[in-house]
């Protein structure tokens, strides 16, 4: 068996409907195919992602700001109090093999940035397209597709465990 | 059922052989109570309890200071990729509900240090002993026993989830 | 006396020449007019605000990723060693009362996104313009006209210390 | 001329008198010998280390965990916002060519360990004697002449710049 893929689903806080919808089949669809999903363990797209993983029978990380686990969303497996902060941002997508941003704000803006300071790719899905590194998809479904098959691009299954 | 509780094992990255066994053996305590282990995710009594939570069939999550999950040892169940180097050991404090701390070296004492700061108790195996919120342990046995109830004395299950 | 304003100016590690001159003209305004310069401390669009803060006659604080002062280029009046890698990129920015960005890759976008999610406005000469809170600038000259203007905008002189 | 010697200057938020004006006399002493003082920014020790130097006309860095400079103390002569909570005393330790702690509660025991984990020397005036790198000192006056002193020893002025 080898080790999973971890793929970072980014979005802000206070998600629209749509966008609750579409970070949580996104977690879903990483679920199914075996992946993890990190996110940084609060509401809006973070909640949505770890809840389609939770509801696939899969694995959510949630890398909270805080410095203890008491805000962790409900559908998070294994939360983590990084206490840093917004500098948590730099561990969501640091953990991640890939990336997958969902509208949001300028915390998602800094953690396409961050994404890219690090080497990791970034599908967007109604988010910030700034970057070599962003490539766009126009469905949940084709986000993780492409996700995953940028991935395979860079001959990495998980470029690390 | 209710969330687990988080123990957070802390020590050196070269460990003693008998420092090795005995994390080994408290994070085999620690999964067979439930509970989740956090580490730093490296080497020594990282490894260690990381490896014995997996040889129990239970969790553990290394929290590593670097950019990418590649140098996380092979027992840990989740990695999280901080990039923030020294400034891990917050979170690896911060994510436990209590701390055992087996023997260590100044990485450790940070680590003793940060957990009072953030009111983490903090249980000592032939580790520093500084502070009110430390408490000795003499064993492994102990060790975990005595974080379990230092746990239930705060009148905490988990402290948070 | 009052206190001074502090200005971030935030860009690439290698800069071209057109932005190294650009970002030494903003670090000599800032200075002109008794701002503090704040930087990442390296090289580049760091160095060369730092260096033009420094031919003023001011001050630039150099805020680095590592766990030790020596990298800081050589004009930087100040240096702080963070220790919390590209974490540190949140303190250059939260350090400025209001940011200027010049070129740059993906480390100064997140710059950007850090400074819109602390509240900071960019103005931004020849770097990315996405988001509601930067604005563009065609010249050194009025890059630092326009922070400053943002600033009494915002009804603060330092909108703190 | 050299570039300056920088001491960080640790101690708890809430200081005795005594803790107090031995930390403002710690800062004034720095200040004289030509260098800078690197504080927490806040309130008790790290307030008093910064007076004294302020008030023998030298500088004080006062390095925040915060994501702005207002709670800054006034005598910090420079503010940095690290954004980074607890994770800032790690920058307080590494800025500084060595430490010097005054009494103290559990953040400075974690920068004491963490000035362990980066290789710097602790005097310890009423504050952790714990660790090979910690030496104590019996007054402001000794904390100060053995600060320096162990500088020389290990063949540095200041071991950055």
């Amino acid at each position: 068996m080898s080790a999973p893929v971890y793929v970072s689903v980014v979005g802000a806080g206070s998600a629209t409907d749509e966008e609750y919808e579409r970070a949580r089949e996104i977690g879903r669809l990483v679920a199914e195919r075996g992946g993890v999903v990190v996110c940084g363990g609060l509401g809006g797209v973070m909640e949505a992602a770890a809840r389609g993983a939770a509801e696939a029978g899969g694995v959510a990380l949630g890398v909270l700001p805080d410095e203890d686990r008491s805000r962790a969303n409900p559908y998070v497996t294994y939360a983590v109090a990084s206490g840093v902060g917004q500098a948590r941002n730099l561990a969501v997508v640091a953990t991640g093999d890939v990336v997958v941003a969902v509208g949001g704000e300028y915390g998602t803006l800094s953690e396409v940035g961050l994404a890219g300071k690090v080497g990791r790719r970034v599908v967007s899905l109604g988010s910030w397209d700034v970057g070599d590194h962003v490539v766009r998809a126009a469905s949940a479904e084709e986000a993780v597709e492409r996700a995953f098959s940028l991935l395979r691009e860079e001959g990495q299954g998980p470029a690390s465990r």
